[in-house]
Order: structure tokens, then C-alpha cells, then sequence
């Protein structure tokens, strides 16, 4: 694959283009973090991830909805209690946390900060 | 950790948000991608990575070697020829771009188009 002529050109992956900017756009993949330990709520989502506003945490969770990454469970209580979690497409996302875990391990300096309002 | 008390909220790994969102910014893990089977040249990526255009693959590329994760080679020819390969930094996210890959493989449609134009 090193071969360098123009005729050899090959486009990557659509769909692996399509899942590295799903899970990576901004606060998607600490969101999906948070939930790899079980459900949570909305306010325990918001604390876990510095920065992270309302407004922004519900309009991604509505993503990963629509991506049938996440489920909404309403539990019909009083008063009502309602929890997120990952479905099975989403928990299968948990050897790409994993790796991307042990890259930042390696080779991000220790104080790294949240790409929080870098873009 | 299926706890939900609030005292016992820890914050996610900021060394992983950070990564995460480094490799998954729009464009950039198609342009590592790319590199993954060796050096490109410019005009090359650009091919291989269908509605990438000039100015944003000059961008990514310069963000990508401010983070050491590419290398750009100027090999002293006439014409002069410019390359852009992987660091040992960039080429350790292999086992990222496999399990993302997978993922995908496995979860998406098989005409999942790139996310371009989705943001």
C-alpha cells in the first residue's frame, strides 16, 4: 500500500468516517463515557463532564437517541425518574473508549485539559 | 458504579476528551486514516477522502503535526516532493481506527454516508 501512483487511489470507509465523527464530535464521546458504568441522569451526566452546559448535553443526547446509541427510560415514579443508557450498539463502543483511553494514556501529557473550547 | 448518589460523581478522564475529540474532529480521523498505510502526498489524501477540500485538509494537517501526530517530509527534488506520514504517535492510533472501524462494520448501514455535511 505504499505504492504511490494516482491510479491506486483508494477512499476510505464511509461508514468508518461517518462512526469516528459520530463518536468523536464534541461531548458526544464523553457523554457515551459516562454511561459505560450503567445508567445515569441527566444531572450526573452534566457533573461528570466539566463544562458541558444543559442545552448541549440535551441536544447530544438526542443524537445518540437518533442514533440508537442511548435509550430514555421513564420510570413512573413520584416524582418521575428518568435515566439514560447505553443500548447494545452503544456498549459496543466500549473497546473504542477502551483504545482511545490507552492512546491518551501513552502519549497526552497528564494534565491535559477537556478540548473544551478549543474549537 | 451503578451508585447514583451524587456525592460519589467522578469526573470523566479528561486525557480521554481530549483524545477523543482530537481524533474525531471533522476530517481529521479520515486524514489518519489515510496515512495508515503509509506516507501521502498532499494532492493524495485529498483523493482518498471524498468532499475533503484544500483548505481544510491544510488546516487539519497543520493541527495534526502541532500535536505530533504527523510528519510532513520535504523530500528535495525537482520538482520538490512533500509527503505527510504518520509519527509514532499518530501510528499507535491503529488499534483505534480498528475498533472504530469494527464498530461500524458491525452497527452502521453499508451505504452509511461520510458524515461530511452533517454539522
Amino acid at each position: 500500500m505504499r505504492n504511490n501512483r494516482t491510479a491506486e487511489i483508494e477512499h476510505i470507509c464511509p461508514r468508518y468516517h461517518k462512526a469516528i465523527e459520530l463518536v468523536g464530535k464534541r461531548w458526544t464521546g464523553a457523554v457515551v463515557r459516562t454511561l459505560m458504568d450503567g445508567p445515569r441522569r441527566f444531572s450526573q451526566i452534566l457533573e461528570m463532564v466539566p463544562g458541558l452546559h444543559d442545552r448541549l448535553l440535551s441536544e447530544r443526547l438526542k443524537e445518540l437517541e437518533a442514533e440508537n446509541i442511548v435509550k430514555r427510560r421513564v420510570y413512573p415514579e413520584i416524582p418521575v425518574r428518568i435515566e439514560y443508557e447505553l443500548t447494545d450498539k452503544g456498549r459496543d463502543l466500549e473497546r473504542v473508549v477502551t483504545e482511545v483511553k490507552r492512546w491518551a494514556d501513552r502519549w497526552l501529557p497528564v494534565r491535559a485539559r477537556a478540548a473544551a473550547g478549543r474549537r
